[in-house]
């Protein structure tokens, strides 16, 4: 019965073609096999991952240069790159991305970096995470699906931006919370007017009990951005990687550091920048991917240090709430991508997130996320073991807001006092 | 003493007056009178505010817009019209601005607008307010006076704004807020690293303090932004204009709705839609500003209602805290400015702000601070009161992030449930 009505779905799919412009089916990365685009996230021969397969504009690179360039300053401008209709840019939705990346001179000089190093600072999203990248994207399928739900299960930026991207697109939106999240982030979740659910329980079970509901009538004509529509979903991350080599003058970085909750956006950043590759639009050159964990929740950093192929679950405990996975999906694929890459996965500690959060913003005026602090913290951490090169051009991505994890960084005024010059004199501040 | 000190500042300003771009004079809004470019904010033959005076670039408006089209995507694609020196997009700042103009077709027909209405969204900043547009033009004037802490009072949105510019450029900074604001808005005014001083009393208590410090050896050495830099800094608000305008093709709105703290915002759009006009970017042709404050601290609106040309001072009681200055510096030119474009001045009451903040959110997916709640909520009761024509083009300011006003909209999970499709069941949402 499940079965019948994904056929049905995948021949709808089929039919509206044009919906996702270069996108051409989706084909398991375990067994290769091609199924038509549609509604659908796991193989059914091997049950490996479904991802989208493109026709790509290939061989004229000066020619798609111009054209991206000359696009919207959002993640539109790389819609030919991408599985959505080629009017994107004009339909009702947030335009998130074109962030900055920044040139983080004061950061380079306190980490002892001589070369380049920047920001990819996505707190300028729309919601102020990465989020909505792939929401957005996932919304053009759920409208080709004819979806009137969206939904997912989040560990707390997702749930803002799905209920955001939600109103903006008048689509219905219905999600699942741990029941334990940061004020910030369910507020932010919950005032865009959609139903919001908090569940009694980890990530992991909001997860599983979103995969459950999928399966069942309660669930028909939902579209779950991170389940249903994953393979789409994902898709929006590799926009991170277009921008960062757009904004460094169409080049490669050499070294990038990327948290890993799921894992599934390092390794859309490593299918971004290969696409690239292939498309002629950055010279070829080796990169090298570094994963970022909290130590309270690292079972990919562990696996790698392991050297296991296998991430083994844990539960979480950390203040990076976003990254808090304990069974990410991509863990496997990710100790890949930092193998061939020569890349590495590292964790630091909720104190280190904490002094990392401080640090970048003392420094270049960012107020991240806990999971900002995860990637500042481990880039300091990988660089004074001698792992990442400072002498190379790296980029470090910034996911989140600082201002959804409040709590993380117990931060005020240095003194309270009386409006009086005699009062500012005895602070010892003047 | 003091006046020496100044006419010493204002020749080291001349000597640096590449600095300041087209900037050519300050020139008081009262009489008149020009004095060199300086860190002096009012005129010593009649006390009035002093403004930034240009040598605009006329006579060539299809190359000055082509100059600013291919700019940076932030506010130095005006430098031309700014008092910045022209290498300024290279130099360490915020890069704020060019943030997105939303066309809000599903909250303008909630509304019964006709014509096109547009939210332009400021949240997209660096900080998240349009503070970083002002604070970034008077860190300029910072440097170029040699001043090393920057400086201001605050009710909040500027202190971030302050303390993150200060980060990035390499300046010190110590900022002044009242002892009672939002928890979102202290954390971040202290997260850069700077000092961050909370004073007994109310935003205008705040203010005359640090008149009180400018003024005295305490001070010295010290860039306030909205004190001593304050021509500099009002003028980064005129890019607010500047990119509604482009952002509409190059038209003027027929209509826009801003919100009034000190009222400076108000001015400087109408200043730089007059420029836009004389430097022939956009067509001539009517437009109407109406200012939007909270019912709790309406002196401008109250004024404007009784027909009188003075603005009388309150003691603010609001939850539109950014928006609370009980004495408003500029408030006679924006009742100037009102009458003169055929607009009004409105405000509304917090339950209003709290509903359209909402509003907002559900409608566009933009999740406002109370001053997006006072500006929508203003923009529905025009409507509904005949004032505002919805036949038009109209403009409605969001300048500021939802996330740090949390308290105001007690928004919360519709239920909380165990992880079961059972539980899910009972709760009805399917």
């Amino acid at each position: 019965m499940r079965r019948k009505g994904l056929a049905s779905m995948a021949v709808q799919a089929v039919e509206r073609a044009t919906s996702f412009g270069p996108a051409v089916a989706l084909s398991c990365r375990e067994c290769g096999e091609r199924v038509p685009l549609g509604p659908v996230f796991a193989c059914t021969s091997c049950f490996g991952p479904l991802e989208v397969a493109y026709e790509l504009p290939l061989g004229d690179p000066e020619g798609l240069r111009r054209r991206i360039e000359s696009g919207p300053a959002n993640i539109w401008r790389y819609a030919p790159l991408l599985p959505v209709p080629a009017d994107v840019a004009s339909r009702p939705n947030l335009r998130p991305g074109f962030t900055q990346l920044v040139r983080a001179d004061n950061l380079a000089r306190e980490l002892g970096v001589t070369g380049e190093l920047h920001v990819k600072d996505d707190s300028g999203n729309p919601t102020h995470s990465f989020k909505d990248r792939v929401v957005a994207v996932a919304v053009e399928a759920a409208r080709a699906f004819g979806f009137t739900t969206l939904s997912c299960s989040s560990t707390g930026n997702l749930a803002g931006a799905v209920g955001a991207a939600a109103a903006r697109a008048g689509l219905r939106s219905c999600v699942f919370i741990p029941h334990d999240l940061e004020a910030g982030k369910v507020v932010m979740a919950a005032v865009y007017g959609g139903d919001l659910v908090g569940i009694e329980g980890t990530y992991d079970d909001v997860n599983r009990f979103c995969s459950e509901l999928i399966g069942d009538p309660l669930g028909e004509g939902w579209g779950f951005v991170n389940v249903n529509l994953r393979p789409y979903y994902g898709e929006g991350s590799k926009t991170l990687a277009y921008e960062i080599c757009e904004q460094l003058g169409w080049r490669l970085p050499d070294q990038l550091v990327v948290p890993i909750a799921s894992g599934s956006q390092l390794t859309k950043i490593d299918k971004g920048l290969r696409e690239l590759i292939a498309l002629g639009l950055v010279e070829d050159r080796p990169y090298r991917i570094f994963g970022a964990q909290a130590e309270g929740c690292s079972p990919v950093s562990r696996a790698f240090k392991d050297g296991q192929d296998v991430v083994r679950p844990v539960k979480p405990d950390t203040i990076a709430k976003s990254l808090a996975i304990g069974n990410p999906a991509d863990g496997p694929y990710v100790l890949d991508i930092a193998r061939r890459t020569g890349g590495a996965v590292e964790d630091v500690t909720d104190p280190e997130i904490v002094d990392a959060i401080r640090l970048l913003a003392r420094t270049e005026g960012i107020f991240a996320e806990t999971a900002g602090g995860v990637t500042v913290g481990v880039t300091r951490k990988l660089l004074e073991a001698g792992v990442l090169d400072p002498s190379l051009t790296t980029v470090v991505l910034n996911t989140g807001d600082g201002l959804k994890t409040l709590d993380a960084v117990a931060a005020g005024p240095s003194v309270t006092i009386r409006p009086s010059l005699g009062a500012f004199r005895e602070a010892g501040l003047g």
